[in-house]
């Protein structure tokens, strides 16, 4: 065996795949569970299902090796074919399926990745992490409010205030469907074209409706070809749900509400609103706005957004709907819901960009430093005694006495803290504490430097014996 | 399009994986957080890498289609292979490698769902969670002594008691292996060997040794084919090993001690358990035991496992040890390091053994029920006032107005208390609080049912404006 030059490995990620360095993933962490509080406070039951499924489990029997290919799909051990989920309705749907004693209404949340081979891009990724709330086996409207309730705690816990949720009903829209004359097995495409009312505007909308048109890009976009009169009647209707108004559903039951399925529409609607007002959600946080409709075809009720009012860009960070059956793919037995998805990742960098988070580079408070190798005993005592009492802190354990090093290292992971002593200090009881964040802050020096950084708050020797109490004191 | 029959899929799970259920993942988050807070306290920084990754960068660029298969890996989007990871080392090998502005050492931990293809058995599935902490980038002995304090404190943090960590040195046993007149290269398959003694016995390890023997089943086990004169060494220095000693290292020394890596790896040990003296952890939660090996090939410093003293059937729950190179397979720059791992899953299973996890099936404290739909504003009412307090509450959201059907929900779900009340009550101002739990534990009951239920706790009418106050006490 002689010796081979070592062939090395790129390191680097898979396309649309990304690291979370520490700071982002502590902010992440907390983001994490401020919304795992606010769910937990509502009584949502954590559920952890299986990464990777079978490909019916997630496509239903007759998928194509294409669609396969756009999960994370493959054939795995056994010869079997499996692929890596794409969301979570699908595996809960499995759970619930095959969980005949779960006790219904199920209140569950997941949280954890998902896996999709889209086109990756800025802020789109292959693995992302999504958090998912619903209520499954119940058809009552309470279900419906609890999960927008649930969309505003869980603002509140973030501490955002500036968000609204807005709702309205798939059964008052196919209901407006019917009035303007269309066929009901058009009405998912129409849904999927005035979904696109808020980014693209009336005019885009009204002319996929009819005979198509041209993006920015020149592309044709193919229109649904529907008649002039069944347009002018949308028209009518996107009108009257764009006006701002404190009552839209008066105006819908005027115009539509002769027909049968826009009236239980917006009756559900009133009940989904009345039940808001008995937790005290007013319509600045949630609010009924016929102009939402959700693209997917699944919903059959109630379907929700909410959008960041300082940061219309990012859409619509948190969604959802009701609809009929969830487990229909596993058992016959009907089994309806409503449930509401956060992409976590979004939300996380709204909330960077809305300064919401707290930005830390590091956990520990403190920083043993370690420039005297005799002393190592008395430094791992301090160390001991601020872990004691709860103060996060480390020793620092690289390979260099050099004391400006140490400190270089410490600023380097933000460790707003650095206590510093010798063999000097300790024999006069004394140690010196270091406020490398106020240091960094505060650039100049005075001629004076010992008074100007204690004067400063930056550095100030101590006895050892006050050094608990100084730092809780700084540390808050 | 007529109707056609729906082909249904069977709501199974692939063979090695598992869904958790809430009552498992309340535990399994419970357990979690008190891990990643103990080692927080120590300034272990959080980070998380990709799932997926390269083939080449999980297996090295020589892997054979093989080793990928054991991997979950496939050729996935642009026909690249990749897999997912199955540990995480290599990944953080790969970030330092990208990352040349990293701070170091860098402690980091990090936790999530590792995949292999191993065969499935009871406790031993294909997608599992570990939690590993390393600190890389340094030599110096700080660093294991604070790995083996972070095993340590998260056992405090998890209220286990009895556990012994326990540590030895390659460095000695590649010395032991010189002494015993063995060539240095045979020395990892040697390693292997004697890890086996506490599992297989003396005997056993012996056998392997020297011509192998027989396992139960009958199956031939290969021997290594050492010399005589070569195993009866070893055998002095595992029965030296073996001995209940409070200073080992001193009988090492008397031994091996003349050897130069064997002297190294003593005084390396009796430094780093200076160091865990210096943070006041006793030999009773952390010592030497030279019989530690750890079976893998590429730890070349300290080496350490912990185990359960009420599980020992459950092994090593936590291990790891020191390693020379970690970036080696991406770029030519040396990177020291020392790390340990968690079986989350394992753990936890411990744990519950132990019942140091306390196992809840619901998250909600109080249900408010809904026997009343003319009442759902004044039920909605109690449900923000609990809400607003912190106490974890919950509305009947299911579709029967029944309420001995609900209160079996939430008996179900293990809700401790639920709310009832209808016209009368509120009209009186006054609502019911029933003890579900009580009323589970005692099921006896006298003649005059309220006096008794009331007498037990398990059910009393109570003024409306004091639920807060009467729910709060009772909840502790």
């Amino acid at each position: 065996m002689g010796k081979e030059k070592v062939q090395r490995v790129r390191p680097q990620l898979l396309k649309g795949f990304r690291d979370y360095s520490p700071s982002e993933q502590i902010a992440r962490e907390a983001m994490l569970g401020k919304v795992r509080s606010a769910v937990e406070l509502m009584g949502f039951l954590p559920l952890q299902t299986a990464s990777l499924e079978f490909a019916e489990t997630l496509l239903g029997p007759h998928y194509s090796s294409d669609s396969l290919a756009e999960l994370f799909g493959f054939t795995g051990p056994d010869d079997i074919n499996m692929a890596l989920r794409y969301e979570f309705t699908v595996s809960l749907a499995r759970y619930v399926a095959s969980q005949p004693d779960l006790a219904l209404p199920f209140r569950r949340y997941q949280y954890g990745n998902v896996w999709r081979v889209d086109k990756p891009g800025p802020g789109r990724f292959r693995e992302f992490m999504q958090f998912d709330i619903d209520i499954v086996g119940t058809q009552n409207l309470l279900a419906d409010a609890e999960i927008i309730a649930a969309m505003v705690t869980i603002f509140e816990h973030l501490g955002v205030r500036r968000f609204a949720v807005r709702y309205s009903s798939r059964k008052l829209l196919n209901g407006v469907v019917e009035w303007a004359g269309i066929a009901p097995e058009r009405g998912p495409e129409v849904m999927r074209v005035i979904d696109k009312l808020e980014k693209q505007g009336k005019d885009a909308v009204l002319l996929e409706l009819g005979p198509g048109r041209e993006d920015k890009s020149g592309d044709k976009i193919p229109g649904l070809n529907l008649g002039r009169t069944e347009i002018a009647k949308l028209e009518e209707f996107l009108t009257l749900a764009g006006t701002q108004d404190s009552d839209p559903l008066a105006h819908a039951q005027a115009l539509v509400g002769k027909v049968e399925a826009a009236r239980v529409g917006i009756e559900e609607l009133r009940e989904i609103e009345r039940h808001l007002r008995g937790m005290s959600i007013e319509p600045s946080e949630a609010r009924i706005d016929l102009t939402i409709v959700r693209g997917l075809g699944y919903y059959t009720g109630a379907v929700f957004e909410t959008t960041l009012l300082d940061l219309p860009e990012f859409g619509s960070v948190f969604s959802g709907g009701r609809y009929d059956n969830l487990v229909e793919r596993f058992i016959n037995k009907p089994c309806p819901g409503v449930g509401s998805s956060i992409g976590i990742d979004r939300l996380l960098a709204a909330l960077i960009e809305l300064k919401a988070v707290e930005l830390t580079t590091s956990t520990s408070q403190v920083i043993v430093t370690t420039m005297d190798r005799e002393r190592i005993g008395d430094y791992l005592n301090i160390l001991h005694e601020l872990r004691q009492v709860g103060i996060r802190a480390e020793i620092y354990s690289g390979d260099t006495r050099n004391l400006t090093k140490q400190i270089k290292y410490a600023d380097k992971v933000g460790i707003p803290f650095a206590v510093i002593a010798g063999s000097d200090e300790f024999e006069a009881g004394r140690v010196t504490v270091k406020n490398l964040v106020a240091g960094r802050v505060k650039g100049s020096e005075t001629a004076d430097r010992e008074t100007w950084l204690a004067a400063e708050g930056i550095q100030e020797t101590i006895p050892r014996s006050q050094l608990i109490q100084y730092l809780r004191s700084r540390l808050g």
